[in-house]
């Protein structure tokens, strides 16, 4: 019998599935830990969804994704702080203890500019955060990224991002796909274990050749990344969370969700 | 009269002429250098080609490329120093005083040890380079080509291969396609430029959304490059040679070349 208590899912990994279908698949497979995607939760009874996780034994991991804080105008920024302040609320709702935040980026804004109002942005929701005890988890994204989705690309930026924000809720979630070719990460990650902000860890893999910047991320297994080291790394440094398996295909998602979940569980086991 | 005496193509830039017709053309427009692959180059007569560019007051900026030397097994590093020898070799053929280098890397092999075999293997063409006169750049790759094009991904990475290599032949071509998305870039450059190591400038933008990460490469002011912070970034550390147009792209590939050519030089009239 496998042990799959530290294995969580993303919602969006087997998008296919409603919430519902979800939380019974994932609890069927014995799968530990949920990643819920707001899009997952749009006009569901947030509190009924988290007792129904809860009552199935699964924890909540987090609630994906705010961010996208950088603006050309002041009202997007506010309207950015807005919905943040929402995610918040929703993942305090769903009881899910942080919400992940793929910060945002605006083509031909300087990334020194994105990275201030993306550091203001997080500082004008940390009062939310703080009276709802809801963490907030910086994921650094792949350079590839670095034109519209984050202009935080490194753990080292993130890390940088951190120490400037200073405050015990505010961290980084670590996603495999972004960061493994980074000749600094083990200097990175002992870093962010030191300052007790390594909240999350993400899995999936990367395919050579990628035929699409957003939805080609393999299953384990499928691609160049080493994921023992990966996972040797954060937990060196005294990471002990779950191994939260987030992938964007079509592939993948051309399958069929019952085989795919299947898969996961079987690739996890075997590569991770 | 605009002066395009900076200006530098690629020959795989207008990959639809042959070396004879690029010549004539880039002549024709007053272009001021020319950056030759080596697939130009075959089957041809390489002296009587760097002849007739020499004689159209063209300069020849660089011979590209070399590099790949990560192998599985010891023949294929073998190989690779063999044919980074013969890249010097019909660099100086040719009348180029360098070589560019796209490092390699090996899909599920560390990049750590792709970086040693890189080492290893330039560290084995130093000699014929040395004999021959002729530079050898190593040109990082985006963090998205580290699987199966260059474990060597960043400035930083760059300048600690060239300070463990120590020559001065050996050097780096900064690529703003590459480079543009690091906090460090600065940083950097000024460490590669204090070397005297900062041999090549190559220019085109990061199109948003890029839809192939190989062949979507943009026209100078097409995507979200700050080509003017990059220019400023690179002179004010001393860097007075060629801005290289190198744009990969099945878009631009497949239009009229000689109406792309005008293009190029529109846009770095207007935008570098």
């Amino acid at each position: 019998m496998i042990d799959y208590s530290k294995l969580c899912i993303h919602t969006v990994t087997t998008k296919a599935w409603d919430i519902w279908t979800a939380i019974e698949k994932f609890d069927a497979a014995g799968i530990g830990g949920i990643t819920v995607w707001r899009q997952a939760l749009d006009g569901q009874d947030i509190e009924k969804v988290g007792h129904t996780i809860r009552a199935s034994n699964i924890e909540i991991v987090s609630l994906c994704r705010g961010g996208f804080f950088p603006a050309q105008h002041l009202g997007g920024l506010d309207a950015a702080i807005a919905d943040n302040q929402q995610a918040v609320r929703e993942a305090a709702e769903l009881g899910a203890p942080m919400v992940v935040l793929v910060c945002g980026a605006i083509p031909g804004q300087s990334l020194q500019k994105s990275r201030d109002q993306i550091i203001a942005g997080i500082r004008a929701v940390l009062p939310v955060a703080e009276s709802l005890g809801v963490k907030l988890a910086i994921e650094p994204l792949h350079p590839m990224y670095a034109d519209d989705r984050s202009a935080i690309n490194t753990m080292e930026s993130a890390n940088d991002v951190c120490d400037e924000i200073d405050h015990p809720l505010v961290g980084i979630a670590l996603d495999v796909y972004h960061v493994w070719w980074d000749p600094n990460l083990e200097r990175e990650i002992a870093r962010c274990a030191a300052a007790d902000r390594l909240f999350a860890y993400h899995i999936c893999d990367w395919k050579t050749p990628t035929t699409d910047l957003l939805n080609d991320r393999g299953l384990m297994g499928e691609g160049c990344i080493d994921l023992p080291r990966m996972r040797k790394l954060v937990e060196k440094y005294g990471f002990t969370g779950f191994h939260e398996v987030e992938i964007f295909s079509d592939h993948w998602w051309s399958r069929e969700p019952d085989s795919f979940l299947a898969e996961i569980q079987q690739s996890w086991n075997q590569h991770c």
